[in-house]
C-alpha cells in the first residue's frame, strides 16, 4: 500500500515523479481566474479559526455536509466553530473519491503541517492543532499567497466596480504578486434577472452615459472596459448556458430592452436577442484591447427556490445543465472572426459531455495571433476532479495541442485553495509521465521540461502578455 | 494470466480482495427494485430446464443472439430447449466484454456448480449438467432467494393490482425474505398509449371513484397508494424520457384528459401537461407516506414496430434516448420542494451522458430529512456493466458522497440474477480498494468496513426505513 | 521505461502481444471507407517529397499547426517544402497524446525506415532522409497499397461520377487490390447548399431523366445506383447531423423542391422534409442491391466563414455537433424495417456522447439477414484516437457483440494512412488481451484467433459479401 497522500501522491510512474519534482513543483502560479476579494487581500486580516477559513463561504463543503443529512445550522447557520468542524470531519470520511477529501488534506499538510487523516475520531484534535497553527503562525491572505508562490491573480469584477483595492494593492510594499481585475459584464447581459433596470442605471451613472437604449449600454460598457484596461485588466469573463447568437433587428432589440427597463417580463429568447449585439460589441472591444475572453458555459443556477429565498445565491444549489451549445457557439465565434475581431478566447464547459464539442471547436478559429489562441479552459467547478481534469487534458491532447495549454486556475474564493494547482500538476505529470513511460511519447528532457513548465505557468504568462 | 473468473474475479488489489472477502461478500441483499413476479415466488415452482430459466424471458440474451444473426425461432420461438441453448452458447463466445458473459458464468458457478466456460464446444455438456443440477437440486424461487441471502425484495406493481400474492407471501412459513410491492403509476400518466381510457376506467372501478375528470384520476391514485402502503409498500417507481413539468391551466388539462378518454390523439406536450399535476400530486403523497420516489429516465421503447406487432413489449427492442433533462427535472423537484413536500428521491439515468447532470442535481435538494435524501440510482439496464457501474460510482464519488450510496438493485425478471449484486460488489470493492492501495484515501479499518457494508446493504435498509 | 513506439507499442500484456503478433499483424486490410482518389491510384505517380505526401492535403496536420500559431503560408500556402516540414516538426513535439504524433511515427518507421523521433531538432535530418527514401524507393500509390497488404478499397464517389478509373483499375496487371466505388448521394439530399439546382440538372443529364419534380430525382438516383452496382459497388455512404425523418405530403415536398431549384431559400426543417422520401427510397434500393448503408452523423462543417471563402471546404475548419439523434434515427430505421427493406447499416457518430445511443440502437434492428446486420462503425475522424477507439469498442462490447464487429477503415485521403489499421489493431489487441489476462474472458486459442482475425478482416469480408 502506498503511503497516504505522501510526497508522491498521484505520481504512479518514475517519469511522473521526476516531471513533478524536477519541474512542476517549483513553478510559480498564475491564477488567471478566481473569485478572491481584492479588499480582503488588501486588508490582510488573519482568520480566527479553521472553521472560519474553511466553512464560512465554501459551497462545496456545505453541499457535501447536506448530502450527509447535516442540518443547515451546522453548515451556514449559527452553530459553534467546533460543532461545524465536527460535522464537516464526519462528512469528509464518507467523501471517498471526492476532490474535497484531497483538497482538505493537501491544505492540512501544506498550510497547517498536519498529516493526520481527518475524520470523526480525529476532528477535535485537528481542530485544536489547526487553530493553534493559525494563532501562532501567519495565515494572512498576503502571506498565504506568497507562501503559495503566486505571481498573478485575476479577480472577478463588475464593470461598475471602482477597482479601488486593485489600485491600493499596486502600492503595497513587499507584496510582489500582481492582483489584476477581470471584466465580468454578466449583469448587463441578462434582462431576465431581478434588478436589471437598477443595475443598468448604475452602470450609466458610473460610466457617465445617459442610457436611452441598448446602444447606450454598449457605450457604457466599452467606457468601463477602457477603465479596467487602465488598471491592468487583461481578461474578461462571461457565463452563459451557451453564448447568445440570435440576430434581431434594432427595433425589436430596443423594444426588448425598454420592456426590461420598465420591469416587464422578457423571455429567454428575447434575452438572447438583446445580449447578442452587446456581446458582439464587447468581443470586438476585447480584441482591440488584446484581452482574453473567457466564456463559461453550462451552469444551471439557483435550483432550490426555498433555499435561494433563505440564504441567496452561491450557497450550493447550482448544478450542471445540458443545452446544445455547438451551433450557437460556432456562430458567435464566427461572427467575430468574420470581422477580423475575434479576441483570444478560453472556452470552459461545466458538462463533460461537451468536451469533444469544445476541444474540436478550438481548431476552427486558431490563427497566428497567438499560440493556441482559442484555449480549452481547464476542468472547472464540478469538473475540477481527478477524472474531470484527466478527461479535459485527454480531450485536448486527442483533439488539440496539449503542449500549448495554459493550464489551471482555481476559480476559488479561498486563500488556501492554491493546493488545487498542486493537485492539477500532479495529475498532469501522472498523465504525461505514463505516456513517456509506456513508450507512447519520445523521451527528450528539454522538450518535456518545456511542456510541463509551459502548462504549469509559462504558457499562461505568454498567452496573457504578462511578461 | 489470472484464473478465469476465480474467487478474486475483478479484485485487482490486496485491499480490494480484503474488502470484498471480509465485508461485502457476506452482506445480505436488499433488492429494492426488480420485476420478479410475486405470484411465481408464492407458487414456488421448479424450472424445467436451464433454457426455461435463462431463455424464456430474458431480452438481454435475445438481443445478443439476434446480433449474431440467430433466427427468431431460436430466441422467442418454438425451437427445442437444446437448440436454443446451443445458439445462446455460440452467441456468448462472441460476447467478449459484455456483462451477459459474466452474469452467465457467475450463475453457472454459484447456482449450478459449473466452472467450465460456456461456448459452442461445451454447450451440450453444460446443457446436460445444468439440467441434471436442476433435476437433482432445489431451483425453486424461494430456495434461490434464500440461497442468495436476500432479505428484501421490492417488486413492481400497477396501482390496480390487488397485491394478493404479497399478502399470501407474508404468511409463508420459513421464508423470511420480505416481498414488498412498489407503486408504479406509469399507465395512468401516459394518455398517448393505446388502452389509456380502459385503464383509467379500471383504476376508477378498483378505487371506487367515479372518473369525471383528471382530478378524479389523482383521487383514485391516492386511494390506491394508501392501499399499497397498508400492504407494506415503501417505494414508488415511474419511468419517463424526462419528468413532466409543463404547467397548464385546469381547463386545458381537462380538455386533454377528455380527448384521451374519447380515444382521440394527444400530443407529446399535451401528455406532459396532463401528467404534470398528476405527478406533483403523487409526489406529495409519497412524501406524506415517507416513501422513496424512483424516477427512471431515458428509455426509448418499442423501436421496432414489426417485432412489436409480432411479439409485444419488453422483448428486446428498446434503446437509449438523448433528451435534455436538466431543466425539467430541476423544475419538477423544485416544485415539490417549494411546498416542503419533496419525498426521498432516487434518480436513474439510462444515458450515461447524463451522469454529471444527475450527480450534481442531487446536491440541490439534499436535506437533513435523510442521509443523501436524493440518491443517484445505480447503473441500470444498458448501463449495468463494469464500465457503467464504475462510471456511476465515480460520478457520485466526484460530485456527491459515495459513502452514503444505497447501492445496487437487479431490475431483473430472473431468480438467478442475484449474481448481479456480487458483480456490483466486486466492482465497488475494486474501485475503493484501488483508492486506498494508491494512498488516495486513508486506510482505516472501521471506516472502510462501514462504507463497504453500507453500500452493500446497510445504507439502503436505513434509507427505506426497513429496520 | 518501454522503448519508444517499438514492436510492442500499445501492447501492455503478454496476451496482447501474442494476439497482435500471432494474428492481427498478419491479416490483410479491407478499407471499406476512404477518400482515396481512384485517378491517383490509376495514374500511380510517385510523390516529390515528404511534404507533398504529408502536408499537401491533410487537414489534421494543418489544424495542429494553426493551433501552434503557425502562419497559414506554412500550412496551405506557398512556403517551401522544407519550411513547411520544419513547422510541422516543431508542432508535432507539442502534440503529446495526439494520434497525429503516433500516425506520423508509424509512417516514418514503416514506409521510410526512420526510427528517430520527429521534432524541431531532428526536422532537417529527417526531411532529407525521407526525401532520399522517396527518391530511391518506390512510393507510388499502388506500391504503397501492396506493401500495406490492402485487398479491398472502397472510395467515395458522387452519383454523377462515370467511375472511369474504377473500370481502368480492374484491367491493371499485377495490382490485385480491388478498388470499388461507394455511392454517396449527399449533394442530392441537401437543397440548402449552394449549387443544388445545378447539381440536380447534372444528375438528370447523366441519368438521362428529365427532372420535373423530386420523384424524378429519386428516379435518377436509382438509375445511378444500378450503374454503380454494375461497376462493383457494395456500399453507400451518407452524412447528416442526424438522418432525415420528417414526414410531409407530396405537395409540400414538391413546393420545397421547386423553390430550391429556383434558387430560393429552404429552411433546415424543409430540407429534412425533402430529404426524407429521397433517403427512404434510396434505403430500399440499397436493400434490394444487398449493399451496406453507411450513415455518418454529427459533423458540423465550415465553421470559419473567412477561411472557407479563402481556401474552401475540407481544409480543417470542421468540428463536432451535438444534436439529438435518438428519435429521428430510430424512426428512420424503423420506417425501412417496417417495409421489410432495411439494408445492412453501419452507424457512425462523431460525438462520443452518442456512443450509448448508437450501441443500443443497433440491437433494435438486428436480424438473421447478416451477423450484426446493424453495425456500430469504428471511431472516426476526431474520434480516431486511442481513447476514441477504446471507448467505441467498449461501448460495443458492453451493449452489443464485439466479436462480430467489422472493424477499422481509414476514412483517409493519404496513401500512407494504412498505419491507422495497425494502430487500431494494437489497441484492439491491448483491450482484448487485458480482458483475457485478467481472467475476465476464458482463454481459448481458437475462439480468440477467430475473434481477432474477424475484427481485423474476416468479419468485414463476410459482411460486405466480398468473397
Amino acid at each position: 500500500m502506498k503511503g497516504f497522500m505522501d510526497k508522491d501522491f498521484l505520481l504512479d510512474t518514475d517519469m511522473a515523479k521526476s516531471l513533478f519534482h524536477e519541474y512542476a513543483e517549483n513553478m510559480p502560479i498564475c491564477d488567471y481566474h478566481c473569485h478572491l476579494s481584492p479588499k480582503e487581500i488588501y486588508e490582510n486580516k488573519a482568520p480566527k479559526s479553521i472553521s472560519q477559513l474553511w466553512l464560512s463561504g465554501d459551497h462545496y463543503k456545505w453541499r457535501a455536509m447536506r448530502s450527509c443529512g447535516v442540518e443547515e445550522r451546522y453548515c451556514t447557520g449559527d452553530a459553534s466553530d467546533r460543532e461545524k468542524f465536527r460535522h464537516f470531519a464526519n462528512t469528509l470520511q464518507y467523501c471517498i473519491g471526492n476532490p474535497l477529501y484531497h483538497w482538505a488534506h493537501i491544505e492540512l499538510q501544506r498550510y497547517f503541517g498536519i498529516d493526520t487523516p481527518l475524520n470523526s475520531k480525529t476532528a477535535d484534535d485537528i481542530f485544536d492543532r489547526a487553530n493553534d497553527a493559525i494563532k501562532n503562525g501567519d495565515f494572512r491572505p498576503q502571506s498565504l499567497i506568497k507562501k503559495s508562490n503566486v505571481k498573478y491573480i485575476c479577480t472577478t469584477d463588475d464593470p461598475v466596480d471602482d477597482l479601488k483595492y486593485h489600485k491600493l494593492l499596486q502600492e503595497v510594499d513587499g507584496f510582489d504578486c500582481r492582483v489584476l481585475p477581470t471584466f465580468r459584464p454578466d449583469k448587463a447581459l441578462n434582462p431576465t434577472l431581478d434588478g436589471f433596470a437598477d443595475y443598468i442605471r448604475e452602470l450609466g451613472a458610473v460610466a457617465q452615459v445617459e442610457i436611452k437604449g441598448y446602444k447606450d449600454v454598449i457605450k457604457a460598457l466599452l467606457i468601463r472596459a477602457e477603465y479596467f484596461n487602465s488598471v491592468g485588466c487583461h481578461v474578461s469573463d462571461q457565463s452563459f448556458d451557451c453564448p447568445p447568437c440570435v440576430m434581431a433587428d434594432d427595433d425589436e432589440i430596443e423594444d426588448i430592452f425598454n420592456r426590461a427597463m420598465n420591469g416587464e417580463a422578457v423571455s429567454d429568447i428575447e434575452c438572447k436577442k438583446y445580449a447578442t449585439p452587446v456581446m458582439l460589441a464587447l468581443g470586438k472591444k476585447y480584441y482591440e484591447l488584446d484581452w482574453a475572453m473567457e466564456v463559461h458555459m453550462g451552469a444551471m443556477r439557483n435550483n432550490n427556490t426555498l433555499m435561494f429565498n433563505e440564504i441567496g445565491a452561491d450557497t450550493g444549489f447550482d448544478s450542471v445543465g445540458d443545452c446544445e451549445i455547438a451551433k450557437p457557439l460556432s456562430r458567435f465565434l464566427d461572427s467575430l472572426n468574420s470581422e477580423g475581431k475575434l479576441p483570444k478566447t478560453i472556452l470552459f464547459n461545466l458538462n463533460d459531455k461537451d468536451n469533444t464539442v469544445l476541444a474540436t471547436m478550438l481548431g476552427n478559429f486558431q490563427s497566428s495571433q497567438a499560440q493556441s489562441k482559442i484555449q480549452f479552459g481547464p476542468a472547472w467547478w464540478f469538473l475540477d476532479t481527478m477524472d474531470g481534469m484527466t478527461n479535459q487534458m485527454k480531450s485536448l491532447a486527442n483533439l488539440g495541442v496539449l503542449g500549448k495549454f495554459i493550464g489551471m486556475e482555481t476559480d476559488s474564493r479561498s486563500f488556501t485553495s492554491y493546493g488545487r494547482h498542486e493537485y492539477f500538476r500532479r495529475i498532469m505529470c501522472s498523465l504525461i509521465g505514463r505516456w513517456v513511460e509506456d513508450g507512447w511519447y519520445a523521451y527528450d528532457e528539454d522538450i518535456l521540461k518545456e511542456i510541463v513548465e509551459g502548462i504549469c505557468y509559462n504558457n499562461a504568462i505568454k498567452y496573457f502578455n504578462f511578461e
